[in-house]
């Protein structure tokens, strides 16, 4: 198995926003933090699972239509090979090739049945086959959701274990751990994606810290209206 | 404005999964219906912008990659021109070319600056520029996600309006509600990437299916250990 970090990356952003924005629109709402862990780890658990399987999906629908991209492109070889020698001919006239040379070309690239179909792939449909494995990409999505999609919830629960309903406090910590968690994967997407790691860690925490404060903020209102 | 069709239904699915969760983990918990609309709404509006905002930054950030990747390709053409050149040869020797001919497609390649880059890009990278608008993506992602995850929410808010508190019937209708949801939108996705519709409604329908009992059990356990 191996750990996508992109998806991991994603996952855990993805994760941690929607556990946060639970914690969040229940303080908003005055709501017990008995609640706070019930509907995160629901979350959690159901959301987590539920973007891992649209990953898995998504990955594997691509690579299937790829491959099913790539079929109809032999299919087309053997059985309108004249149109398709045609079609590299026009693809190799538009890069500059003319007269003999451009024979040439056509012969050559359309005498290995490989290297014919690649260039069709890539030259007439603009596709490139994705080497990534969509068990590991949805597993890295999946862990990424729950390692960090915890983070706002570990306040809460250390604070239930040891018996003390100090709601607001354990908020106070459960902001910062979400913030340091943001800013941190932030960081690491930066990294990953060669831009600024503090600007992207920037980022991504203002991004958060939005969704947050609109969560907090939907969770005050609504409860100031129906109480 | 254009709406993707396939970012639409990403965030729809996830929409509909984590508002549905929301439901699922509250009803599982027995707690009020106050408590569904409330961190419901907070969800919606904090989730969907959450996911927006990272869909724009993930189409952004490849938009901007490989714009970065195509810069470089342009200063080593005009740096280091023999050791691309070479590049290129060795391209197109890969495909068949050789000796005369080789050279006459090395000369004609390199001879277009767009064309040498082009094929940089997509033969030694494997990079191919993506049309996608960002903010197109973006804002279709955050449709998708309210339009469709509003969906599990609307029986407690009739229920709600006409004043009676009816939670086992309103969890009914929700249910019902987000099943369709789910089979419609998987269907739809099923017909843009050309698969089975019906395969792909019912594929979906379980994954959905299952993340809602996952979020119901969790809220039934924990509100049973916890009280």
């Amino acid at each position: 198995m191996k750990i996508h970090f992109d998806d991991f990356i994603y996952g855990s952003i993805d994760g941690a926003v929607t556990t946060f924005a639970i914690v969040a629109g229940v303080m908003g709402a005055s709501l017990s933090s008995t609640i706070i862990l019930i509907l995160g780890f629901a979350n959690l658990f159901a959301d987590g699972f539920s973007m891992a399987a649209s990953n898995y999906q998504a990955s594997k629908a691509r690579n299937e239509f790829v491959q099913m991209k790539r079929k109809q492109e032999e299919w087309e070889i053997d059985n309108l090979e004249e149109q398709e020698r045609d079609e590299i001919r026009d693809i190799y006239r538009e890069k500059g090739f003319k007269d003999e040379l451009l024979e040439d070309v056509v012969r050559i690239i359309t005498s290995k049945r490989k290297v014919w179909i690649d260039t069709m792939m890539k030259e007439e449909l603009g596709l490139i086959e994705d080497a990534k494995n969509p068990m590991h990409s949805s597993v890295s999505t999946f862990v990424g959701f729950n390692f960090v999609g915890l983070i706002p919830l570990i306040p809460f629960m250390i604070f239930m274990m040891i018996g003390i309903e100090l709601n607001k406090d354990a908020f106070v910590y459960s902001i910062a751990g979400v913030c340091a968690a943001f800013f941190l994967v932030g960081m690491i997407k930066g990294k990953i994606v060669k831009k600024s790691m503090m600007r992207s860690g920037i980022n991504t925490l203002i991004i958060g810290g939005i969704a947050a404060i609109v969560a907090y903020l939907v969770g005050y209102g609504l409860n100031f209206l129906v109480s």
